[in-house]
């Protein structure tokens, strides 16, 4: 087998440097130039012969058209924060807690039927003639408010700043003009932005493939009118940007029921993706993913006319565009490209329905990287930053197939580093090698299969809802992460494909996070067929692995519904005088790595005394063991993912079901991993680390020892 | 003013060792002498001319009656642990997870009614007919069991063996007969104890004080079968242990309505003393506390009609009996004995509506102590662990007057601890002092009225449920201890009285607890009067100062209902992608004692950004600040009592309320209290370290400093 040396490789060209465009191209193996945010290729790239990817946003970069028509920009819901009456009439200034350079208030007449106001600390809604609004001052008056309740005001508010454009702006002090938001809802819009993508069609005959960025509703990002809690709200997979009277009129007619503000504002939650959607909210959802691939699948046979291929960068504006929900095949996009700071990423690439599935590699080619630290300037090492990056994503990269790697940004900024030059191009081989084992055969996995279960199963696979410095807070990431890389077979399933056949066939299930989220579960838990259909399933032999408050949900004797699987329950409060079994701590040969810790929660109680308890700190388990029926019930009270962490996520689910710890393939050294493909005989053993490992794997009887420099590949033939 | 040498003072005699017993009267002042649990008096004490104690526990030592009446016995519900049904039928062994030797089964036929079975995953009844019991086995077997599903069977259990009893058996290995507890609500029982206790009294003419240890029923403590976790449940202030089927029936009799099992098993959770009751528990505790002062004044006046004084002794036995309750005062007690560890005990007895208050010091005149370290044997130090209780309760005894102290125990044990003579002594003799200055006038305190806010108010003042280390894990019973002895004025209030007119004339309402609990207050807080009431009240100058999860209620948008007070709420999960302010941690001159440390809680989040943030752990606050109108919102994440931390709450309410930290009768070091008696003129300066101290106190712009022995007591005259 040779070392292909071309192909799969996006490249960010840069007019003005067609030379080192040019030279890159070939030194990385690349196929495909594209165009960034901020940078455009001239006639001699696009004429150079490579494939040329456009990127474009679709809903953005239509200021002239959108002052014509103000009503069709994108909105939300907004509320004020609760403010206490503390005499009988109450003012509300409604957009003082909202940058107001992003939200400009809908207060037209038709509108402010979907205003309310709300007595929060009596939770009723205000009759609409016991309060006024005043357009001069923005401000909502309420007459007659009960002495000392807090109220708060929703009103919709036109959004008058694209986040990504405004976010690049003040980070990057840009004084352009601010790009607004186009709301693909109004038909109007509609028409004026595929007769736009048209003229563009026309206009780009060198394009090869148009890079939607993503398709039209940014995640929700929410700033304050307060430097000091700048931002309100962030979430990657929120719906709250998706609104507008538009859609309330045609989700009413489809659905026939109306959705009130209070939908979204939720007490001043909003749609957060963490927590549980109620029967609206899904409604909504779905809603929103049919139209938002319905008018997607318009634009893409638009631009697949003009014999171009149509993919989607699944980042920013995805919302609405899940790649796993049922909707997606429906755009027809050719194409995925994901941004990828983490292993999980690329496995949530690598199985979307598409054709091509390419990574967007980290460091982006910008002086400085995410969190404002240097990367190509001085002091920075973006060698140094290319190879923990490429660390991350290296162990899901050889469990999945991906078509293509690219990096994106201004290339002209590696001209300094030739290190990280030389870097790119020897993982660029690495990656077509992989690619083309992967493209021989499977590779080589353990009789684990895996099942996370939480509220969106399938729906959202592999992330929670964005990046994982977004979501580091909660244990699933972690777990996730862990996964990406391991030697089994993983799938997500929400409650009712566990209450169906969805248990059939898995080894494992997990869930884990805190109590009342969507990655425990929150009310799904009161449903006893799926307390007993989890249980039934242990019972013959399952492994139910949960992880800070599994299955937890209050009102019933144990807060933990599981609690009987796992051995192991926490107190809220009740159980304050309810003994507490002693246990001595045990040790299973091998199970645990040498360097494992799990962060301990408090209030934890063994339920019946037959839990083993395998690691502790401060004198309650973290991790325990609890036999029922021919399986049993694992329990850690949190996660946090490193090397040695991962490997004993592994080991705990092997020996729950009773497989070796020692195994081919697996090796000896927690700090590395390796993967086999029985087809072209190849072993690749990876250090997962920024220090030399030895490290030694066996393979039918033989045992293959390597040493590898920090964060280094090996690739051997067997 | 001279000291008084003797008075006040209840020594334990000892039958074969008068001498010691009259040197040691002589020695320490005693006016009376007492017989012990396992102790006599002989007729040369009782003829000494001392008062005479004895001891009385009504409902135990009729072993011989009770076996004759084995139906009389006092008795409990109880649950079986959770079982899992694996196929249609399930049996549950209904005493597998009891101590057999502490309950019995009572499956009479006419008792039956009152068994449940329930199936906790659906959480309904099971139908009586798909049930049966085998009392050959005491079985109970289920057939048509919903498959993985979890049950639990709740019956009627005897009580066997009272629990004190039981315990000095297992802990000294007495080999004595089990005594039994007898069931007062039995007429039969009543009668037999009535004459019972009127031979007694006939036959014990020396006895001038019957103390009653203390009414019917013992604080509920369940023991287990397995060693591995012996206490199944202990709650000092439960009524788990007052239920029969007399109690039942008198029950529906008097409220028109039955209580079922599941009255008291409430999911296994029991009759824990730190929720909040619901409607059922408060009627069945007014209807238990009514009983216990009916058939309890009986017996008192018996005694009374003897010529003798009836007190009781508040510890062990005594559920219904809560001295603050609107029965209390028909017992007609003459005087209210508290064992003490800590300052809230003596605030607690002080003001019990009774003639006599006093205090049974520790140590207990045992070989070991509590927890089993040695006291009065090799190895002990009786004289440190008596200076670290006197300690504990001076500070409080310096702010409330009791009448009378006393020791407990074996005295022959005394013989090898000269020091430990010599303290008790010295204290003795500062307790006169201390006496009599409050019996001259009022002791100077601060223009701070305090209210502690929770779910039980009034009738369980100072107290949560037990001793402090019975209820160390709760953060009021750190406040109480710290307010034991502050010069403020200190009350306890429920949250009907926060709505009625509880808050007037209060300065400071303390909110401390967990949520859901009934010291933070749980479902109360869904109560918009509870709310608005207090509300208003800062918003005029209160101070609310919440503590952990005050106010604290899921449903709302706010965690924390009083969280626009407070400036600061918890995230419970739903608002993990809300922004968190960023904020300067700002000093107050003088505020925080140097020392101070509160333990951090995760997930804290300022809601306006207006509070000020005095204290913090690993980024979240720990100790805020926020105005309110005229008043203010104070917030800690926990309270730990310490020396610091104690002045650390008087100082914050003092500067909450704009009133100087710097104030006349302060001393100047936390480490050390005082106390100013202004028609004595005067002042008396604790030492509350084990360390030697200086300390300066101001008294009408005078500086009077002294230096203090670890421990020490200096008493001024100004």
């Amino acid at each position: 087998m040779q070392t292909e040396k071309k192909g799969g490789f996006t490249l960010p060209g840069e007019s003005g440097l067609e030379k080192l465009t040019l030279e890159l191209a070939e030194k990385w193996g690349a196929d495909v130039i594209r165009d960034s945010d901020g940078t455009q290729l001239s006639d001699e790239i696009l004429q150079s012969g490579y494939g040329i990817y456009s990127t474009i946003c679709i809903i953005r970069d239509h200021n002239e058209w959108a002052k014509q028509h103000p009503e069709c920009l994108q909105q939300s819901f907004l509320s004020t924060p609760p403010q206490t009456a503390c005499e009988s009439t109450l003012k509300i200034a409604v957009m003082d807690a909202y940058f107001n350079e992003q939200f400009r208030v809908n207060d037209s007449e038709k509108t402010m039927k979907y205003w309310q106001v709300w007595d929060r600390t009596a939770n009723c809604l205000v009759d609409s003639a016991d309060w006024s609004y005043d357009p001069a001052t923005q401000t909502v008056t309420i007459e007659k408010a009960s002495p000392f309740h807090n109220y708060t005001v929703s009103f919709l508010a036109y959004r008058i700043w694209e986040e990504i454009s405004m976010y690049n702006h003040v980070t990057n002090n840009w004084q352009k003009e601010h790009l607004m938001p186009v709301d693909p809802r109004r038909p109007e819009a509609q028409e004026y932005m595929y007769q736009w993508l048209k003229d563009w069609c026309e206009t780009h005959p060198h394009t090869t493939v148009v890079r939607f960025t993503s398709m039209f509703y940014n995640f929700v990002w929410m700033w304050g009118s307060s430097e000091k809690n700048r931002y309100l709200f962030s979430d990657w997979g929120s719906y709250d940007f998706t609104v507008s009277e538009q859609a309330l009129e045609d989700f009413e007619k489809e659905y026939g029921y109306a959705l009130t503000a209070e939908d979204f504002i939720n007490k001043g939650d909003l749609h957060v993706t963490h927590m549980p959607a109620d029967a609206h909210k899904k409604d909504y959802m779905e809603f929103t993913q049919k139209f938002v691939s319905s008018y997607g699948a318009r634009l893409v046979k638009l631009v697949q006319s003009y014999g171009k291929k149509a993919y989607v960068f699944y980042d920013d504006s995805w919302v609405g565009v899940e790649p796993y929900g049922k909707h997606f095949p429906e755009f027809g996009f050719d194409g995925m490209i994901k941004c990828v700071f983490s292993g999980y990423e690329v496995r949530l690439c690598a199985d979307v329905p598409t054709e091509t599935h390419e990574l967007r590699l980290h460091p982006y080619l910008f002086p400085v990287g995410l969190g404002g630290a240097p990367t190509f300037m001085e002091g920075g090492d973006p060698t140094r930053d290319a190879k923990q990056y490429w660390n991350s994503v290296r162990r899901a990269l050889l469990r999945a197939k991906i078509d293509r790697i690219g990096l994106g940004g201004y290339l002209h900024l590696v001209q300094d580093f030739p290190d990280f030059v030389e870097y790119i191009a020897k993982i660029a081989d690495e990656f077509r090698t992989i690619r083309s084992l992967h493209e021989h055969g499977e590779v080589y996995a353990l009789p684990l299969r895996v099942a996370v279960l939480h509220s969106w199963g399938s729906l959202r696979p592999w992330t929670l809802s964005g990046h994982f410095h977004e979501t580091y807070m909660h244990d699933l990431i972690h777990i996730n992460e862990a996964l990406s890389g391991l030697p089994v077979d993983v799938r997500f399933i929400n409650f009712e494909d566990a209450k169906a056949d969805g248990l059939k066939g898995v080894d494992v299930v997990i869930n884990a996070g805190r109590a009342g989220t969507a990655w425990s579960g929150g009310d799904a838990w009161a449903d006893p067929a799926l307390v007993a259909a989890l249980t039934q399933w242990v019972y013959e032999g399952g492994v139910f692995l949960g992880v800070g408050e599994p299955s937890a949900i209050a009102g019933y004797g144990e807060f933990f519904r599981m609690a009987h699987v796992l051995g192991i329950d926490r107190d809220t409060g009740a159980r304050v005088c309810h003994g507490r079994w002693s246990y001595d701590l045990q040790t299973v040969e091998g199970l645990l790595p040498a360097n494992v810790a799990v962060k301990g929660i408090d209030n934890l109680m063994l339920t019946d005394g037959n839990a083993m308890v395998l690691a502790e700190e401060n004198g309650l388990p973290t991790i325990t063991a609890h036999t029922f029926g021919k399986g049993m019930g694992l329990y850690m009270s949190s996660f946090q993912v490193n090397n040695q962490n991962t490997r004993m996520l592994l080991n705990l689910m092997l020996w729950a079901k009773k497989l070796p710890l020692q195994q081919d393939f697996l090796t000896n050294n927690p700090e590395t991993e390796c993967a086999y493909y029985p087809i072209d005989r190849r072993l690749i053993v990876i250090n997962n680390s920024d220090q030399t490992q030895e490290t030694t794997v066996t393979a039918g009887g033989k045992e293959i020892s390597v040493t590898l420099e920090a964060y280094d590949t090996a690739i051997l033939q067997l």
